[in-house]
């Protein structure tokens, strides 16, 4: 199974040049097989606009919005967005398949910062859904940090993890080492979609990254736009390393 | 404060060999000024040896062995060795500093694969102690890739870990993704010594790592024999992303 990743820039607020650069990827990404194409973090409406609740959308509005651009991709969608919820806003994702047909929904657990908790009201669950005879998840962002959600993923049969997220500098140790780690650590591919360039007072680490289950990269970006398409990784079983490990816990 | 590590063979059980090896680099990791020398897992009397126990030494005879050698090089070492313990080996740790005095004794926790929990006996206790004004702590191995271990012992607030490993092919990731990730996430330098070359049915991975507080590569080693020595990078705090971060529970 193929999977697909967009690194661009931040909207910031505009949904016209969102649509622009997420039409010819979802495009691009149904021609050349891909089942799934990810963006990054709350790509509608962009991540560093100053209050994100007027240009939130509900659920039902979001799958309304991809549902179309996907039927005519042919590919399906990880969409972050920004969510109306009820009297909150979520930082959100939505996957949709090729059909138009929603397959989850999930909300951040994990916020980062103040900004994003004075922003953001919080979520609780986690979200996974079958896509041929792979176990999907998403999360967003900070949440593929702590090693305690891989463990809980993987513990569901997790081998393929979608992460939207706006990963700015100086923090490029994320991509290079904390994703590969994890993967590596809960023998699942993660792809981690990150905006490249400037936002406001924010500049975006780029080097988004398809992570595989023996931490290697399948794909990256550099720090501009790309497109990155790959087949995602059989773990090799025999190659996992004591993967029935328990953490012993010292007092 | 500078920090040494040596990447060598396995001496697989000989001595003598492990000294040939061990002495140059303690004189050396001294001459240029390091704190402590760190050496691989139970680099007395090697890793891959059939049966440690009677090849083991007591933590008294281990401190007696390289007490000198210390004082000789004005430099502290940490020395991986098996530990004949009471009626049980152990995988430890032994740090002493320059003058020949201990610091501090460790012995491993998680023990990795049913080879490793058929010899030794697991410890149940982190081991810290001040150099300058560092805390710094001592891991073995497997250890250092269990985020919670990370975790603990940045709240002891250690800034510097010392970690003996035998980590072997094909796990190249830990030393390229989990020890960079786990620096990054415990904001703590961590110092990855682990074995190059084959010893019997092993081949080592080599490419020890010396990991800084933002995930940054301070030093690194290739395929063969090496001595890093090189100044512990001071966390910048302004760079540090979320430090007081909480894992938020999701049932």
């Amino acid at each position: 199974m193929k999977i697909a990743l967009l690194q661009t820039r931040s909207p910031a607020g505009n949904r016209a040049a969102a649509l622009e650069a997420l039409v010819p990827a979802l495009n691009a990404a149904g021609a050349a097989g891909a089942a799934l194409l990810v963006t990054p973090e709350t790509f509608l409406p962009g991540y560093n606009v100053a209050d994100p609740a007027p240009l939130a959308l509900t659920r039902a509005e979001a799958l309304e919005l991809v549902a179309p651009l996907c039927r005519v991709a042919g590919c399906g969608l990880v969409l972050g967005y920004a969510e109306r919820g009820e009297g909150v806003t979520h930082n959100a994702a939505l996957a949709v398949d090729a059909t138009g047909a929603e397959l989850a929904h999930y909300r951040k657990i994990q916020l980062y910062g103040p900004r994003e908790k004075a922003l953001y009201a919080a979520g609780d669950a986690y979200a996974t859904f079958a896509l041929g005879q792979v176990t999907v998840a998403l999360l967003i962002c900070y949440d593929a940090e702590f090693a305690p959600h891989i463990a809980a993923l993987r513990g569901r049969g997790v081998g393929l993890l979608c992460v939207p997220t706006a990963n700015m500098m100086p923090f490029t140790h994320v991509s290079r080492a904390t994703i590969p780690a994890n993967a590596a650590n809960g023998a699942m591919t993660i792809v981690y979609a990150n905006f490249c360039g400037a936002e406001g007072d924010l500049a975006y680490a780029g080097h988004s990254v398809i992570a595989g289950p023996h931490g290697e990269v399948v794909a990256a970006a550099g720090d501009g736009p790309a497109l990155l398409i790959a087949e995602i990784p059989q773990p090799d079983l025999a190659r996992l390393y004591d993967p029935g490990a328990d953490y012993r816990k010292v007092t």
